[in-house]
């Protein structure tokens, strides 16, 4: 249940630093080597270098809106864990899964991918936390 | 590079289940613990019953187009295996990750997770395989 906590930790902490435009905490937390990334509607993109670029354009948009994060759920198998939880942008409400892997006893991200719920908020549990 | 490869048949038999609507192939499958899937559009799934419900329900509807699949980019880390793909469902384009865990010498699903590409063709490879 630690585990599950640092987690959920490493999750929070990978959105403060969105809300933030934190370059340098971004890319503390993403790990070295096998490093995935699908923005919402973006072709997927691959490597530590194109990731962390790609979140460097992001917080240099204006258009940029706040994420509100909210009905995480953790998955997690011994060193391999995963949060998936809403993301509401503006009037969007997107499902995102933040995949980590503990390297050195640090969580570490591998994987983010957001799509777009279409179902509307009624589908889904409303964000309850805000970041 | 076995390993690789043997992940590439799993992820083409996930899609070969699909194709057929073959909810037992399908249930072969996916892991029996720690499963989450985001089918597109969809609020997140947990649990084998629920994934494998889902796709008993899709594998019911008559409108459900054929997924031609393409541009597959493995990743993997000793047991815990990904593959990055594109779907592209009638005129849409996806971008799927297929996260496979290998238990008892075999690559079971545990995430799926497709969201739509709203770049258009032009920015991604276009699918070159078909299953």
């Amino acid at each position: 249940m630690r585990e599950d906590e640092a987690l959920r930790a490493a999750n929070a902490a990978y959105y403060l630093a969105f809300a933030r435009g934190d370059a340098e905490a971004m890319a503390r937390l993403w790990a070295q080597e096998g490093v995935s990334c699908v923005h919402p509607g973006w072709p997927p993109l691959f490597g530590r270098e194109a990731v962390l670029a790609s979140y460097r354009d992001i917080f240099r948009n204006p258009l940029q809106e706040e994420i509100k994060l909210g009905a995480e759920t953790v998955l997690r198998a011994e060193n391999d864990g995963r949060v998936v939880c809403l993301e509401q942008v503006g009037q969007a409400l997107l499902v995102a899964t933040n995949w980590f892997r503990r390297v050195d006893s640090e969580w570490r991200l591998v994987h983010h991918q957001a799509s777009p719920l279409t179902g509307g908020p009624a589908e889904a549990k409303m964000p309850a936390t805000r970041h």
